[in-house]
């Protein structure tokens, strides 16, 4: 007889609870999002449910209504009734005996959740230490899956440094990303804010855009080209772009201080331009 | 208040029950093994148990006792009493709410199935069609773990081209391994077998090491070196490795047949020779 063990126990396979036979376990075989709200609103929904849906495509699940996924993190936000929520969720392919291929009749898996923001003063005022990694991701990191293992390791061997973030080195021996942020670095002289290119290697992160887009604000240039270990050693300022926490400056590099220890004053400016951003489109602009 | 989202339904996060919070879903943050008998004798778990022990270190998964994931694999087989069986089994981080490094007190979830292996003498007899896809898998592919969204991409486009496997081929164009298995090649003139060297980019396959140590018996010397697709589509003979099925012969090739679409001759040398290394095992040698 088919069966399965699960906390110890031997269970027949057909009375096993589908969630143990979720794709997304046996094989990361899905894809997430993270939507934060502030102030009770939910903040670039459209863009996150955008790009939700370009992942789902891109690894072939079908059939998932957006509006359905849209009424759903709204309902829930609301029902958890939270200022300042994370909603995460993610689909995976269903649930079903362990192959890779899939079956035909399988049923996408929703899950969500709505936790409270932790306040993240701290880190905004003072700054965070990143260390770098490398990069050890699969070939299509644009897309947002469960296959999230490098990533792990990654800011484990980060924690273990004493470090907030890390931030991930290809085989060129440029900086893609952080293993859960976008990267930035700001020259105060040339007045410049240079990040990695879109492509296959870095997720099309929405606070990144936002960035760029709120950067002129600041009075800096835009320039999108691949950074070293070295140059971001360098920098004047660094900061990293997280959905949860949007900016977060960067004190420390591979245990070397940035700008003296001290937020720079172009990334005080970012953060006070997209504070700004966000009180427009909560007031719907 | 902290929410879930589960079959549509919320819930206070502190009810859900754990296995909703598994790391192995939200990062796949964990490792796996394939284990099979033969006529109700497990083959080869000493090897898979190592592997699997080496996997859990690799990823920096502590506190498990193999001898105790011994038991279990033995005493779960022996439940289900099936002769031929494929036991499969993993180990995540644990459960917890989602952060990338993890906590302190994650303590490992263990999941396992015993099911009953289809017969698969035709696949044996008249050999299966095999696809080419791009490998875009992660840098630690020694690693057996649960990140295997490209390997479901890679069958899943097997799939629709009416193959049974998809052969992986990296951005050097050289073949790495199958989606789902070892991957040789043999030249008859020359009596050679061939097969990619272990590395970071392969899995060190415990069905492999056998088909490298019988290869003797049948009169081929083994060379261990990349295969191109070009080279593939010349090869008098291929085959894959699996723990499931041991030797399958490889009879068409991106759509081109191998050695007139027929099971090659040191193919079926080498299936009889692993038949022969089961039995003596099974009989303890």
């Amino acid at each position: 007889m088919d069966i399965a063990m699960i906390h110890g126990q031997i269970v027949p396979i057909k009375e096993l609870d589908p969630v143990y036979l979720d794709r997304g376990t046996f094989f990361g075989d899905g894809v997430y999002e993270v939507v934060r709200s502030y102030d009770g609103r939910l903040f670039a929904l459209d863009q996150h449910l955008e790009r939700f849906s370009r992942s789902l495509r891109e690894i072939d699940i079908h059939g998932v209504h957006i509006s359905d996924i849209r009424k759903k993190v709204q309902m829930a936000h609301e029902q958890a009734s939270i200022a300042n929520a994370k909603v995460y969720f993610h689909i995976t392919r269903g649930s079903e005996h362990r192959s890779h291929a899939g079956g035909k009749s399988l049923k996408p898996n929703f899950f969500l959740t709505v936790t409270e923001l932790a306040d993240d003063t701290s880190r905004k005022q003072h700054g965070i230490a990143v260390s770098t990694y490398p990069d050890l991701r699969w070939k299509r990191c644009d897309i947002k899956s469960l296959n999230l293992l490098p990533n792990v390791l990654a800011r484990r061997d980060a924690q273990k440094k004493g470090c907030d973030e890390a931030v991930l080195v290809d085989q060129r021996g440029d900086i893609t990303e952080g293993a859960g942020s976008a990267f930035f670095m700001v020259l105060t002289q040339e007045k410049k804010l240079i990040t990695r290119p879109l492509g296959q290697q870095i997720l099309d992160s929405i606070t990144r855009r936002i960035v760029l887009e709120i950067a002129e604000k600041t009075g800096l240039t835009v320039m999108q080209k691949p950074i070293t270990p070295w140059q971001a050693d360098w920098a004047d300022e660094l900061f990293i772009a997280v959905t949860t926490q949007d900016i977060v400056p960067v004190t420390k590099f591979e245990g070397e201080k940035i700008a003296h220890g001290k937020v720079g004053d172009y990334t005080k400016k970012l953060m006070k331009a997209f504070k700004e951003e966000v009180k427009a489109r909560n007031a719907g602009r």
